[in-house]
C-alpha cells in the first residue's frame, strides 16, 4: 500500500459536522486489509428512517450494490455498513452470501430485519470477504454504539476511505416551516469513476421527516448535479453508491413529494452537500493538482453539452496539457469534436479563465497566451466552451492528468 | 519539440517497399515546422488512378479533411500532397483557402485539375499554414519529381512524421487473374486517436485497376478490420484520414465490385497492408512499453463485443497496471462494466496470456497470479474476455499507459 501525501488541492481540514439527530456512528479497525485504522463503519439509524439510493451503472457491480438494490423499494433503513478494503465485487455466490451474512450479523446485534441493513464495500475486485473475522468485528462493532465516546463524522469519514488522502464530509441546513433540519454527508472516492480502492461512495443524513419516494426524487437530480458530473479517469466502479437517510428525528411535518412544504428547501440542502463531496472527490483526484471547472454552453441540449463537457473533462490530452499548464486550447477543439453532439465549428468559442482563445472557428485576435497560462497557473482553473448551436449548458469538473496518476495506478497493488 | 527516444516497440527497421506502377514520390523540407527533415509529401500519381477514402468522425474535422470529402465523390487523383507540422484545423476561411491554394499550386505546377488533388495535414491546430513559405515549397516539390534520384517510400513515410519515433511502412502483393499485383501503404501516428502532431494518417497505394466504387467498398471493411480497432488515449483527431488509391498501371482487368475477378484477393491484401500499418501505429503509441492485443468474444454482436473490448483497452486504468506489469484483472472486470454492453457477470471469463484469472463470476480455482504476472512482462501481451451471452467477437490493439505519455503529452508544445 502506497503512504501518499495529501493532495494539494485538499480543504485545509475536516469541517466541523453537526450530529443529525437518529443517527448514531461507531468505527473499528477490524484489520480486514489495513493496519492501524478503522476500517469498518456502522451507522444506527433510529426509526422511522427512509432511504433513498442511486448506483453504479456498471453491469458488473458488487454484491452489496445487488443487495442495497434488492432491499431498497421497501424504502426503510435501520443501519447502513460499509466496509473499506475489499470491494465484494466479483465474488458470485461466495460475495452475495457475504453480505447476508453482514447484514445479518448487524441485524442480529441491534435487534432489527437485516432487510434493513443497507451495504457497501470498497477496495480490492475478485478478492473474498474474510467472513469470519468480519463476523466478529461486527458484534464488536455493534457493541461500540454504546461505548461513552461515539465515533464522530471524521471517524466515518476516515474509515471508509482507501486510496483517499483526506476524508470528505459536508453540512448544510434547510429550513422546514419554522424548524431547521440537519443534512450531513461523509463521501469516499479519489480515483471517481475508478474501481478497486477509488469507487466512490457518498451517505448523507438528514434529521427531516420525508417519505422514501419523496427521498429518493430529491436524490436523483441532487447525484446527476453533483456526483454524476465529476470524473477523474472516466473509469466507472463497479460498486459506486449514494445513499440519502432521513431520520425524522426532527419531528418536522412529513415530506411526501415536491409540493410538500419544505421540499425544496431540503433539495436544495442536499444537492449542496453532494456538490460539497463531490468536489472534494475531485480534489482528492489520483494525482491532481489542478481542480477544473468544465462550462459548456449553447448546445443543443442540456444532456448534449454534458456529454461535450464530459469529452473534455475526460481527454486525457486535455488532461495533460492542463497538468503542464500548457494554454493548449487546439486540444479542446479536439474534444468538443469527437463528443459526438452538434457543435458548430465556424461559431465555437473557447475561453481559458477569462480569457478567450477562439472565436467564430479560429484563434481570436489579440488574444494573449500569456493571459491564458497565467490562469493555469492557478490551483483551480476554469474551462468554457461554447458550441454555437442552442442554449443546452451544463458544469462538470475534473482534474489534471499527471505523472502521479500513473504512480498511484500503476503501483497501487504491490 | 521533444527530442524522443524510438520507442522500444519499433521493429527493426523500415521494411523494403516495392515500387508501385504509376506513383511517383517527392519529399521536401520545407521548413514549415521542423528544421533539417523533410516535412512535405507529394505522390503524383499516373492516369486513370481512382481514390477512396475515410476520414475523421470528429464534428471539428480539418480544413483538408473538408477539401477531401468535397472532391471524393469524383472518384479520380492525380496527387497527394501531405503537410507535417501545421494541421490547418480550426483555421476558419483562411485555412480552407490554404487547402485550395495548395491543391491549385500544385495542379498548376503538375498540369491537373486542383479538384484531382488529395490533400491532408497533421501538426498544430489553429495556427494558419504559412502560405508564402508553402507556396514556394510546393512549386520545388513538384519539380523535384524530375530529379534523378526520386524519394523512396521511407522518404515519404519519415516526411509525414510528426511525434513518431519511427517511420510507418507495409506492404503486400495479391494476385488477379495471372498477374501480381503491388498493394504498398504508409502511415503515421502515435497518439492514436490524438490531436496535434498526433493524427493518424494512411495512405495505401496499388497498381491493380479498381473502380472508384469498388475501392470504397475495399476500405472502409479494411479500416475497420485495422485503423478503427486501435487506440492509445481514446482521443479522435481533427485530421484523422486514410486513402487508397488505385492507379491501374498493372493493366489489369477492371475490378468494379465484390464479385470481379482478384477483388477478394486485393481487399485482403489493403486489409493485411492497412492492419500492418495500424500495428506500428499502435507500437509507436506515445510512451508505449507494451503491445496489447485485447480479445472479447461472447458478446451479443461483434459490435458490442469492439465496444467492449475498446472500454478495456481504454480503460486508464487496466493500461496502467499493463504498464507496472500488476495481473490485476479485477480492473478488466471494471472495464467490462462500464461498456454499457450486455455481459453475463456471473459467466465471465478472463484470460492474461494463457492464463485464465476468473471463470464463472469469481476468480479461477488454482489460478497462477505468478504466470500471469509472467506473461505481462512480454513486449507483447493478450488480454482475453468472454463475456458469457453470445457468438460476438473483436479483437483491438492498444499500448500501456506510462509516464512516457505524461512526459509527451504534457511537455510537448514548449
Amino acid at each position: 500500500m502506497n503512504e501518499t501525501a495529501v493532495s494539494p488541492l485538499a480543504p485545509a481540514g475536516f469541517p466541523d459536522l453537526p450530529p443529525v439527530p437518529g443517527v448514531e456512528l461507531a468505527t473499528l479497525a477490524a484489520g480486514l486489509r489495513y493496519k492501524k485504522r478503522a476500517d469498518l463503519f456502522l451507522a444506527k439509524l433510529a426509526p422511522p428512517t427512509t432511504v433513498a439510493g442511486t448506483f453504479t451503472q456498471s453491469l458488473c457491480p458488487s454484491a452489496p450494490v445487488d443487495w442495497c438494490r434488492e432491499i431498497l423499494p421497501a424504502g426503510g433503513a435501520r443501519a447502513l455498513v460499509v466496509n473499506a478494503g475489499s470491494a465484494n465485487a466479483f465474488t458470485g455466490s461466495l460475495g452475495e452470501t457475504a453480505a447476508e451474512l453482514t447484514a445479518t450479523t448487524i441485524a442480529g446485534r441491534l435487534g432489527i430485519s437485516a432487510t434493513e441493513v443497507m451495504l457497501a464495500s470498497t477496495g480490492v475486485i475478485g478478492e473474498q470477504l474474510p467472513t469470519e473475522v468480519l463476523g466478529a468485528a461486527l458484534l464488536q462493532l455493534g457493541g461500540s454504539l454504546e461505548a461513552s465516546t461515539p465515533s464522530s463524522w471524521g471517524d466515518a469519514a476516515n474509515a471508509i476511505r482507501t486510496t483517499d488522502t483526506f476524508p470528505k464530509g459536508a453540512a448544510a441546513t434547510a429550513q422546514i416551516g419554522d424548524r431547521s433540519v440537519q443534512v450531513v454527508g461523509i463521501a469516499k472516492g479519489s480515483g471517481m469513476i475508478a474501481p478497486d480502492m477509488a469507487t466512490m461512495l457518498g451517505f448523507v443524513f438528514t434529521d427531516a421527516s420525508v417519505s422514501s419516494s419523496a427521498l429518493q426524487q430529491m436524490l436523483t437530480p441532487a447525484v446527476d448535479a453533483s456526483f454524476n458530473r465529476i470524473t477523474v479517469d472516466s473509469d466507472t466502479s463497479t460498486s459506486d453508491t449514494v445513499l440519502l437517510f432521513a431520520t425524522g428525528a426532527a419531528a418536522t411535518p412529513e415530506i411526501t413529494g415536491p409540493t410538500s412544504p419544505g421540499y425544496a428547501e431540503l433539495a436544495t440542502a442536499v444537492t449542496e452537500v453532494s456538490l460539497g463531496l463531490a468536489h472534494q472527490i475531485v480534489r482528492d483526484g489520483e494525482g491532481a493538482t489542478k481542480f477544473v471547472e468544465v462550462r459548456v454552453t449553447g448546445a443543443e441540449t442540456n444532456e448534449a453539452a454534458k456529454v461535450i463537457a464530459l469529452s473534455i473533462a475526460n481527454s486525457p490530452l486535455v488532461k495533460t496539457a492542463l497538468a503542464a499548464e500548457d494554454a493548449n486550447w487546439g486540444r479542446i477543439v479536439m474534444a468538443v469534436g469527437k463528443a459526438g453532439q452538434r457543435a458548430n465549428r465556424d461559431a465555437l468559442g473557447i475561453w481559458i479563465g477569462p480569457e478567450q482563445c477562439a472565436e467564430g472557428g479560429v484563434q481570436k485576435p489579440g488574444y494573449s497566451e500569456e493571459t491564458a497560462s497565467k490562469h493555469l497557473q492557478e490551483d483551480e482553473v476554469a474551462l468554457t466552451v461554447d458550441v454555437g448551436v442552442g442554449n443546452g449548458k451544463a458544469t462538470v469538473w475534473t482534474c489534471d492528468l499527471t505523472h502521479g496518476y500513473i504512480e498511484i495506478n500503476a503501483g497501487y497493488r504491490s
